[in-house]
């Protein structure tokens, strides 16, 4: 069985639906960031950078949204997940996954992780009022560029699409009007109706009231 | 035959030494950062995102480091760039080459490109302070978990070498001394002897200098 450390209200929902969408056999450990339980021993033991999401699998642990989302999609082809049979495909996938990493995750994380690139509670403060900017220019281009619709890659629901919902669902926190991005906001509601979605928002909210 | 789109000292250099590995037919061809070419119409009609790198197929245009070095290493098997026969392994080194992506290689860009994240030059300035102790961070969680020897993934190379060569030579640009981390300081010689790295940094250099 395969164990899953997240937080709710954190990337780890992308994995978290995905691993619902294959039909996977795991149990959800909950990592309660108000105690900072992502820096304990027991917790930095399992991952030692001390951030969710982490897959533990009969091989070893897996961290990194992108990584665990190919993950799931090749160890479950039966879900249909990703192109797997078409490596220039299956790289599309990867491609707009690294973007919502590398680019659009980064930028919202100057919201709240400013600290991780700079001391100063003023250069802080210039990062996060820089974030509407930056998010929604990331916005703009996911919705002219990258996006095909209705899923994120046409008509085929991939691993892509559980991870631009779960950022999608920051934007107004980011500072961000869903309306200057239709495909973007109706995705988001059609996901959001999603079984698998609402099955891993209500366990994630479970968990935390059960703690 | 595929165009490789770079520009010298960028982190398109893992993926040409993955694809002079891979044995490809490639072309390279050179966007002129010193004139932002990055940001002219005829690149823009390649990648609208304006950076490097960006590899045109005949399938279509891929952009992202790891999903270029993800495909480089499927659509060329006899290479053997990655293990592709195991989902769990080639999880794995995707799992590294997104940390190097959206984690050292953004602490690194806050000394070059922070006005993506601030406007302030005060706040920028700032970020540029951090750099050393937060790319050396990076290093550190690289040198102590992640890279197992002689190559990253271990007995094997994989396009993680590459990639972790790129950015390791920017070190000391960083403010990151490379004697703190003897494992990564070791590949970074080792793979700076390796002939699809010399041929690849030799043609980038030769290409600027027949600009």
């Amino acid at each position: 069985m395969l164990v899953f450390y997240y937080a709710p209200d954190t990337c780890a929902l992308a994995s978290h639906v995905a691993l619902e969408e294959a039909g996977a056999d795991y149990r959800l450990h909950l990592i309660a960031f108000e105690t900072a339980e992502q820096r304990s021993a027991s917790y930095l033991a399992v991952n030692p950078a001390g951030r969710v999401p982490a897959l533990v699998t009969p091989n070893g642990v897996l961290t990194e949204t992108p990584a665990i989302l190919a993950y799931v999609a090749q160890a479950y082809p039966a879900a249909r997940l990703a192109p797997l049979d078409d490596a220039f495909a299956f790289a599309q996938v990867q491609s707009f996954n690294c973007y919502i990493c590398a680019t659009l995750h980064v930028a919202h994380a100057h919201r709240m992780r400013g600290h991780r690139w700079a001391d100063e509670a003023e250069a802080i403060a210039a990062m996060q009022r820089k974030v509407p900017d930056s998010v929604g220019a990331c916005y703009a281009h996911i919705e002219q560029q990258l996006f095909v619709g209705p899923y994120v890659r046409g008509e085929d629901y991939t691993v892509c699409d559980p991870y631009l919902f779960t950022l999608a669902q920051w934007m107004e926190a980011d500072g961000v009007d869903p309306a200057r991005f239709p495909k973007v906001a109706a995705h988001r509601e059609m996901m959001g109706r999603r079984k698998t979605v609402r099955d891993a928002l209500r366990a994630e909210f479970a968990g935390l009231a059960a703690d």
